[in-house]
C-alpha cells in the first residue's frame, strides 16, 4: 500500500498542498495524519488533521465547501502530498478561492482575487 | 514589514510552496527561517533552512539550479507561503523538474514527468 511509503514527521503529520485541478491555482496547505489521509483515500473527499483543535475534520463539515480529489501525488522524499480536487464554492475561510489571496508588495499586502461567499453567512459572526 | 506579519512554527519555521510563475506547476515545499525569508526577500532568489542539516541553503548553490521569485503570497493565517518562481533547469534533486512527478495510483506510482537532468553528473554518484 502506497500509504506505508508515506513519512509523517515527528508529529505524526503530512503537510498537505491543495491545488486547483483544472486551473493550477494553489488553494490551502494543511495536515494530515494518518487517519485523515486513509479517510481522504477512502472517500475522495480531503479530510485533515487540526492542530489548533487536535482533530480530524473533514474539509467542509460546516462551510460544505468539500474538495474532491481528483489525484494524489507525493513528492521525492515521500514527506509532503500535492492533491488536486475539485473545489466546491472556496477553499478559504474568508470567503476567497484561494488562501493565497495577498500578494505582498513591499511592507504591504494587495488583495489579488475578490471574495466568492460572505463567510459571516457562512460560518456566522460567532467565529 | 510584512515579515513582521508571518507566524513561524514553534521551531521558528514556515512551509513555503514554490510553484513556476508561468504554468502554476507545483515544484516542490520546503521550509524557511527567519534568516532564510530575509535572505529571499533580499536577494530575489529562494533561499530556505534544511531541517536533516540544519543550516541555511540557497536553493542551486550545488546543482546551480536557482529560483528567481516573482511574487509572494501568505495565507489567510500567515503561516504558509507561496512563491511563485521561474526555475533555472528543474528544482528536483532526482532529475524532474517537479519534486510532485508520482502520481499515486492505487497501490503504486505512475511517474508522470520526464527526468529533464541526469543528477549523478550535476550532484556527483556520492550523494
Amino acid at each position: 500500500m502506497f500509504i506505508d511509503n508515506i513519512k509523517f514527521d515527528d508529529r505524526g503529520l503530512l503537510p498537505a498542498i491543495a491545488q486547483d485541478w483544472q486551473t493550477g491555482e494553489v488553494l490551502m496547505m494543511a495536515y494530515m495524519n494518518q487517519e485523515a489521509l486513509e479517510k481522504s483515500v477512502k472517500t475522495g473527499i480531503a479530510h485533515y488533521f487540526s492542530r489548533s483543535r487536535q482533530k480530524l475534520w473533514m474539509k467542509g463539515e460546516s462551510s460544505g465547501h468539500r474538495q474532491h480529489i481528483k489525484a494524489f501525488h507525493i513528492d521525492c522524499d515521500n514527506d509532503t502530498l500535492l492533491i488536486k480536487v475539485e473545489q466546491d464554492i472556496a477553499a478559504c475561510h474568508t470567503g476567497h478561492y484561494s488562501c493565497f489571496f495577498r500578494k505582498i508588495d513591499g511592507d504591504s499586502f494587495t488583495i489579488v482575487s475578490e471574495k466568492i461567499f460572505d463567510e459571516d453567512k457562512i460560518y456566522g459572526k460567532q467565529k
